[in-house]
């Protein structure tokens, strides 16, 4: 196991030199945080630090962006944050994907594809673990380092809301609201959780209306199809959360949202409300991720594509 | 002023006897929290307390309540808990209104009714303040107390997510989660925050679907009317936290909820997501609250209800 500590973790950051980080694919609000924040603080030590990912960072982040874009420059290291498997790099795998040096993260299904990892798997967030790191090599926080650890550690318990919520992510944030009270913890949270499009909410409407019960109503699917999306003018960056809605209903034990990336193809989504391991179900289908959220992608027709959900979900719920 | 210190709320709760604990109408969790667990700590001393509300606690807070409930008493003193006014005890005012001994809250329209009062306006919620006191006076938490403070500083923030969101709430969720590991918060909060009958989500899509917009868009009302109710069948208990849904559009600054109570009686709720200070529009109106969420009770057609409404918020808004 190339797994290594915190200091060791801090150790590698102090020395490294012209670091290009990587995000995940279709980056949250987590994995952006921490890669923003990585390279603010590696550029508070003078280095250079990029931020890489194969899709855009959507608009609502823009509060965490530096003041200055990083100029390009070739990497002398390579560092993922919040990345579990080499192909969530999505088309930055090829170029890096064998040559990761340091990983950051804290999904349980972290295949060990860089060279050292430093994986806390009970840790809320990646924000969460880069936090003690940072604190280990002495940095001082700046306003935008410290909006990039909120967010992070916001985004990924849900404020705060779910099982992964640590004692430290609330330690953390007190002491971030402490240090930095002029930022307006709540307008981030509104943007991040309340704040909703037009078109987001008539896609809501449609989607509520048609979720599917199964399983005497221990499983939900809602479908965001692709008729659904164009109907209701919504596009990627309206889709974001949209996974809190198949855990709403009383009795819901798991709760699948599908999203039609392109036509037979679905990047579905589980959420567990108690007892059942989504990340194990995922994994038996190509995916992975938290047990109580987790992902992957399945092709087929819709009627294919449930019956094999449903086949796997009913195997996991208690009798 | 009869304000008193926390010191002071702890030195009276000491020598108190037979407390009768009063809620406002409608409990929230805080309200339900604060009494609860101000009952359990003064029983944890040997003293007889009773908590009372005009309506009755709704049955998702049952796993706050005690194992063995207490019997009839007369009161020996009177202490009220979150609760801003003496209207605010409904039904029972006529008794208890003007012999409250301490009250303790913190919402800034406070009207002083009380012969004591611990108010502290900037708290995230009763239970913030509730711990500090029971701090003060030694006393150890039970499973019981934590859950109870835990669900008072989590609800009315809205899962740490609002602008009352204090650095102390994250600090003594952090020391509960600590000292309680056992507890399922990420239940409670399910519970709190996300589980939704199906009769609430089929009231939801009505409701959004109708949600009007005025003022360019910069104001929401969201009417849970008698009809849409009934056409849903929800009834009071499915309508908790509805006045999250009128924040929802993007731009919006003030959302207004109003539930009609009986024909002609709308209990309005109003939101801010930034800058106005709904509790002063409430107060215009005869109601009070916090800064950014705030109530009163309007009579009227839904006609006349939207013209006052709008005619006083539009006032409020910058142009």
């Amino acid at each position: 196991m190339n797994r290594i500590t915190v200091a060791q973790a801090a150790a590698f950051l102090q020395t490294c030199e012209d670091a290009h980080i990587l995000l995940h694919r279709a980056p949250d609000g987590d994995c952006i945080g921490a890669g923003l924040s990585l390279q603010a603080v590696l550029r508070s030590l003078g280095k250079r630090a990029k931020v890489l990912c194969a899709d855009p960072i959507p608009p609502r982040f823009s509060y965490l962006l530096p003041e200055t874009p990083e100029e390009d420059f070739p990497a002398g290291c390579v560092i993922a944050v919040d990345v579990g498997a080499a192909s969530l790099f999505g088309s930055l795998e090829e170029t890096y994907g064998s040559r990761v040096q340091l990983c950051i993260d804290h999904h349980i299904s972290n295949t060990f594809y860089a060279e050292q990892v430093l994986l806390e798997e009970n840790a809320s967030a990646a924000c969460e673990v880069l936090y003690r790191v940072y604190r280990e090599m002495g940095v001082p926080f700046t306003e935008q380092i410290a909006k990039c650890l909120y967010t992070g550690m916001a985004t990924d318990t849900g404020c705060f809301k779910y099982s992964n919520t640590t004692p430290e992510a609330h330690i953390y944030t007190a002491r971030l609201m402490q240090d930095f009270p002029a930022i307006r913890y709540d307008l981030i949270n509104r943007e991040m959780f309340d704040v909703k499009s037009p078109a987001r909410i008539r896609a809501e409407i449609a989607m509520l209306s048609n979720m599917e019960y199964h399983l005497d109503g221990r499983c939900t699917i809602v479908w965001a199809t692709l008729a659904v999306c164009r109907e209701n003018g919504v596009d990627e960056k309206d889709m974001e959360g949209l996974t809190s809605l198949s855990l709403q209903p009383d009795g819901v034990e798991v709760g699948i949202t599908a999203r039609e990336r392109e036509p037979g193809v679905f990047k579905v989504s589980l959420r567990s409300s108690d007892s059942v391991n989504v990340s194990a179900l995922c994994a038996q289908l190509g995916g992975g991720g938290h047990i109580r959220a987790a992902g992957c992608l399945l092709r087929g027709t819709m009627d294919e594509v449930r019956r094999r959900l449903l086949d796997t979900v009913s195997g996991a719920l208690s009798p």
